[in-house]
C-alpha cells in the first residue's frame, strides 16, 4: 500500500496518473493547501520542502519520497514499468522527464502565477513566461513529429508533462499550429488512467475561486 | 571520450564538476551564447531544447544527452560513482537532485533574471524569487543540519546544487543565519574538482558585462 499526499494540481496529477497506470494500491490524503496543511510538521517529516506530492511506501519500510520527478522514477523502478530497461532508451526518458521538471513545469507554473494569480498585472512578466511556455511546446512539437510519445514508447516522461500542457488555455499559452502536440494531448486524454488520475483528489466540492486560490498557493515555482 | 557543450553558467558547471570528480576524459566545446550558437542546427541535433549543457559520449555510439540532471544521472551510472547502489539512498539522492532541477535552479535563475538582467525593474517579481530562493535555502539548512551533504555521502545532488547556491550574492539571496549551508558551501569550495569545474570554460576573456549578458540569454528559466 502506498500513501499519496496530494492536491488537485498538475504536480499531484503526475503521481496519481502513474499510480493508476501501474495499478498500484494507494490511499489518497488530500492536503488542504489553503489551510497550509503542507507546512504541518507531520507532513514536513515526509517532505522537508513542504509541497505536494509526496508518497510513503508502506511495503518498503515506510520509505518516503518527495519531488514528483523522483516519485515517478521510484514507482517506475518499483514496478519495472514505463521506464525502459535499455540504457539508452532509459536515459532518453530521463532526459524528457528532466525537461519537464526544469522547464515545462516551472515555466508554465510561472505563467499561471503572473497570468492568473499575481496581485499586480505585470505584462512583461506574463509575456516572458507565456513566450517561454510556447517555446517549450515547440520543442515538444519537433520531438513528437518524430516519435509517437516524448520517447518511442509511453513513459513516465509523458505522464509528467501532460498535466502541465493540457491546461495550456488556463496558462494562456497557445497550441495552435502544433499538430503533433495536439495529437499527443488527445491520445493521452483518451487513456483511462489519465482520466482517473486527474480526478484525484476529486475536485467536485471546490468552487473555481477556491481552486484558483489553492493553486496560487501551490505554484510558487 | 566525452564531448561537453557548455558555457560559463551554473548549469554548465554542474557537468564540468561531475566530469572532474569522476576523472573522465572530455573535450570542451564552448558555445557562444551571445551569438546564439546554442540555436545552431548542429547543436539542436544534440539538444533539441537549444540550451547548454549537453554531452556526446563517443565511447557509447555517440550517444547524446541533454538536461543537466539527466547528464549527471547518466555519468553517475556510467562510472558507478556519486550515486549509491542502495535503492533507498539512491532515491534520496534523486529526490535532492529533483529538488535542484525543479526548485533551486529555476527559482535562483528567475531571481537572477529579475534582479540583474530584466529591462524593467519590477520589485514584486524580484522579491518573489529572492524570497523563494531563501525559502529553498532554509529547506537545505534543515537537511544539512542532519547530514553532512544533501544526503549522507557526497553525490551528484550536491554537484547539481552548489553552483546555484555559491553565487547567492549575485542573486541577492542571503545565507545569513544558515550555518550548515555555509559549512557545506565552504566544504565543496575546497574540493579540487569543484574548483576546476567552475573554470570550464575559462571565464578569463569575458568582461563582467559580457558575462552578465551571456548569462541573461541562458537564464530564461
Amino acid at each position: 500500500m502506498i500513501d499519496l499526499y496530494t492536491a488537485a494540481t498538475p504536480n499531484g496529477y503526475k503521481v496519481s496518473i502513474a499510480l493508476e497506470e501501474m495499478g498500484l494500491a494507494y490511499r489518497v490524503h488530500h492536503l488542504d493547501l489553503m489551510a497550509l496543511e503542507q507546512k504541518n510538521p507531520e507532513f514536513l517529516a515526509i517532505n522537508p520542502n513542504g509541497r505536494i506530492p509526496a508518497i510513503v511506501d508502506r511495503d518498503n519500510d515506510d520509505f518516503a519520497v518527495f519531488e514528483s520527478g523522483a516519485i515517478l522514477l521510484y514507482l517506475a523502478e518499483k514496478t519495472g514499468r514505463f521506464l525502459p530497461d535499455d540504457p539508452k532508451e532509459r536515459s532518453r526518458v530521463i532526459q524528457w522527464l528532466m525537461f519537464q521538471m526544469g522547464g515545462v513545469g516551472p515555466m508554465m507554473g510561472q505563467a499561471n502565477v503572473f497570468y492568473r494569480y499575481f496581485p499586480e498585472k505585470i505584462p512583461a512578466a506574463i509575456e516572458r513566461y507565456q513566450k517561454e511556455g510556447r517555446r517549450l511546446f515547440e520543442v515538444m512539437e519537433a520531438q513528437l513529429a518524430k516519435t509517437r510519445y516524448l520517447t518511442r514508447e509511453y513513459s513516465i516522461a509523458d505522464m509528467a508533462t501532460w498535466p502541465w500542457v493540457r491546461t495550456h488555455e488556463w496558462s494562456g499559452v497557445s497550441i495552435a499550429g502544433l499538430p503533433n502536440l495536439q495529437r499527443w494531448l488527445e491520445e493521452l486524454a483518451q487513456r483511462p488512467a489519465c482520466q482517473r488520475g486527474i480526478m484525484i483528489p476529486p475536485p467536485a466540492e471546490m468552487t473555481d475561486e477556491e481552486r484558483a486560490e489553492a493553486i496560487a498557493k501551490m505554484v510558487t515555482r
